[in-house]
């Protein structure tokens, strides 16, 4: 690398990429001091001005962290700056985060297709409206205390009924309430595995979950993800060589791909899990989708290595955060020292105001509605994708997610940037491949994917 | 049963209990089909859209199933019913989850000197009711749309601004909403510490720092807290030998002594985390107690080197969970990064219940009655207590906590195990206590402490 010419910012830039490259290519860990800023002018043969100057700016973006008298170290989290409010960034790598980003932080009237919930008037409004003036009537503790450790009994009991219909016992006394199905796995994750140990994920998969498990500091291994559930030959394979923890899935729909586990497929994975000892997450936050009842390892297993977790924020509301673990009574002991050690207690009242929505007899009603709506939509997306060469890599039987594929080799990334200029937050593929074989897949949600300007600003972007 | 007159509401109702008593009776066991809609309302001489009402509310209680073209049956999986919550265990060891489960887990019965919050009727009712009513007209994207990363901007600039009543200056832009008080400094040990870091803590402290401590494996050492703050002598001392990555310690009030910190400690302590790189992490949850201004280590440090953490848990709602972390913009920003990797977004629905809450002119008015109400009951269980011979270590400016010594060498958790007996939820000192010093110690929240078969049965138990 030549730093000896060009003007002093454009020698700080360099210092700065230097500096970002060893970061990225964890020549630099987190936590790790950088060298100081003589030591370094003296390297790259720039000024330490230019030093000062490119660790300031660095530091400003959060990359690194100044500590007064003792030097620069790599931020915890390394992470590009972005003013909070103002937006999010634009330039931002695609990782993990740049989904969730784009999608919480754009504006409202950005469209968003590559996000993974429905528009708020997909959802039972007036069931929640009514919710909270329940609430706003009820018993005094309901308003003002602490819910108990385990949650609202009532809510457990509901969730107990509504995964016996789907063939998996669990006593409300086995279901633990968290607050959302993220923190569900959070709680998991710190309760199961330990910094280095290995954890299976499907390929492609939820994105946030690379995100979370490298919080978690687990080595992440993904198996390759069919129609049908996981590629079994490839699952035993890897089973076997790399002796993962865990394995955190979908059951029901499949995020991203909208696939369904087959019967087969299910009782074959149960039974290399079992072989080596293998615990499985099973992720069912899209149950009330379904249209047909695919099968649960939960209800082949019975709770014995599987582990059940939901979430009401797809069909319900996501403003009201609530979310289960379902698991082995002595799983959940453990479960409710450690949700008390790091929360303390759940959110009772958004836990009844959950419970009153999903009470109230018109929630079946809306999933009806809803399904129908989806269906509808999930026609008119494939058949408007298709006409701009866009093709379904396999057509759900339910759900809101359609996985694609675009024409020829086309970068999903390099779309997904493009449309971000105006104001379309896409998902990439390759945001949801540990082994970033997804390059030119893309997600979409079918229900936020009906305005007409998402299509002619994709038909633009592809063609140029 | 008389089904012909009546409300509508009432009619499907009474339809439900007609159901209800027939399967509880086994009239109708699982699996069995239910009458169809036309039959049960030729049969009770109701309407038959009152039928399909309680058939509804049935299903969504999980009592019967639909089974779309074939009618309505009985549900296998009918969880089997328990009362709502078994209580907690008795024979717990002392443990920190000991009172954290007590407290969170027992009967609505028992009385609760040893908890860490009010009674309901203690914490404004009135205006939590209003904010549900006022969040149930609120526009569809509240009810139902995730909450932004850094969570609701009116309620951090109201967060900003009460910071600025204290001396503490942070931006909105430095104020990130957390589930809670505890997830706040959760995440902060997620984002500061390794595991094996060493963490230092007040001795005594609040209890569930040492739970969270251990869950992020990090090593513990105490500092002996005085009436004006941590021992310096000994906090020079102990920072210089262990050389901790973090002081996790209480502002204004500390749990669970009550003590203040004095501005000359507060400097004081500054200088040493300066010299030695100490980041600290201030809980300020107890600052609505306050009656005159503590200094506060954010304001004096200026958000450099301390993070300053606060929930509304106390002096609001316990059951609307809503804490927040301010610290500088780079941590801010990595820490968005986590918050979305490990809960994905906050809780907005109750983000918007405990704005509209303390929004509402009320907020300061009940304040000002709390501690009035506070300070008298203070005064009255100081003198109860001091009769049967427990007298306080120091006696406390505001606050809830009155940390007490028992006569001679009685042994706090022996007296917490007897009373437990007699569901009486005390807080024995050694749970606070990370040298085991404070065994015939005794933290007593006055606000729970003012029936009289307390101060009963603690003399009973003492004589014994």
């Amino acid at each position: 690398m030549d730093l000896t010419t060009g003007s002093a910012a454009t020698k700080a830039e360099m210092v700065m990429r230097f500096v970002r490259q060893r970061i990225s290519g964890r020549t630099l860990t987190p936590g790790a001091k950088l060298p100081s800023v003589r030591s370094l002018s003296g390297t790259l043969s720039v000024s330490t001005s230019t030093v000062v100057d490119a660790y300031e700016r660095l530091v400003a973006e959060g990359a690194i962290v100044s500590r007064p008298g003792s030097g620069f170290y790599v931020a915890n989290q390394a992470a590009p700056f972005s003013p909070a409010e103002a937006g999010p960034k634009l330039d931002r790598a695609v990782d993990p985060f740049w989904i969730s980003r784009q999608s919480l932080e754009s504006s409202e009237d950005s469209l968003k297709p590559g996000c993974g919930w429905l528009p708020p008037s997909w959802l039972p409004e007036e069931a929640m409206r009514k919710s909270l003036r329940v609430l706003s009537r009820a018993e005094p503790s309901s308003l003002a205390d602490y819910g108990t450790p385990l949650g609202l009994y009532p809510l457990r009991r509901l969730i107990s009924r509504r995964m016996g219909e789907r063939g998996i016992e669990a006593s409300p006394e086995e279901i633990m309430l968290t607050e959302s199905g993220t923190q569900a796995i959070d709680l998991l994750c710190r309760f199961l595995i330990e910094p280095g140990d290995t954890v299976l994920v499907d390929d492609p998969c939820y994105f946030n979950f690379h995100a979370l498990l490298r919080a978690h500091r687990a080595k992440i291994v993904g198996v390759p993800y069919t129609a049908n559930g996981p590629d079994l030959a490839a699952f035993a394979a890897i089973v076997s060589e790399h002796r993962p923890r865990l394995y955190i899935t979908n059951s029901a729909i499949h995020n991203p791909t909208g696939a369904v586990l087959s019967p087969v497929t299910a009782h074959r994975v149960l039974k290399i899990a079992e072989e080596f000892d293998l615990t499985i997450v099973e992720d069912d936050i899209f149950a009330d989708f379904e249209t047909v009842a695919a099968p649960r390892l939960a209800a082949f297993d019975g709770l014995e290595r599987v582990i059940h977790i939901g979430s009401f924020s797809k069909t319900l509301s996501a403003a009201a955060r609530c979310g289960f673990i379902a698991a082995r009574p002595d799983w959940i002991e453990g479960l409710t020292d450690l949700k008390i050690a790091t929360s303390f207690a759940g959110g009772r009242m958004t836990e009844e105001v959950v419970h009153a929505a999903l009470s109230d007899g018109s929630y079946r009603k809306h999933l009806d509605t809803l399904r129908a709506r989806l269906s509808k939509a999930m026609a008119e997306v494939t058949e408007r994708l298709a006409a701009i060469g866009i093709e379904p890599v396999l057509r759900p039987q339910s759900g809101m997610f359609l996985w694609c594929r675009l024409p020829g080799e086309t970068d999903a990334a390099e779309v997904a940037r493009a449309c971000l200029q105006k104001q379309i937050v896409l998902a990439p593929g390759n945001a949801f491949s540990l082994s970033q074989s997804a390059k030119n897949c893309m997600r979409f949600n079918v229900s936020q994917t009906l305005d007409p300007r998402i299509f002619e600003t994709l038909k633009g972007v592809l063609k140029a």
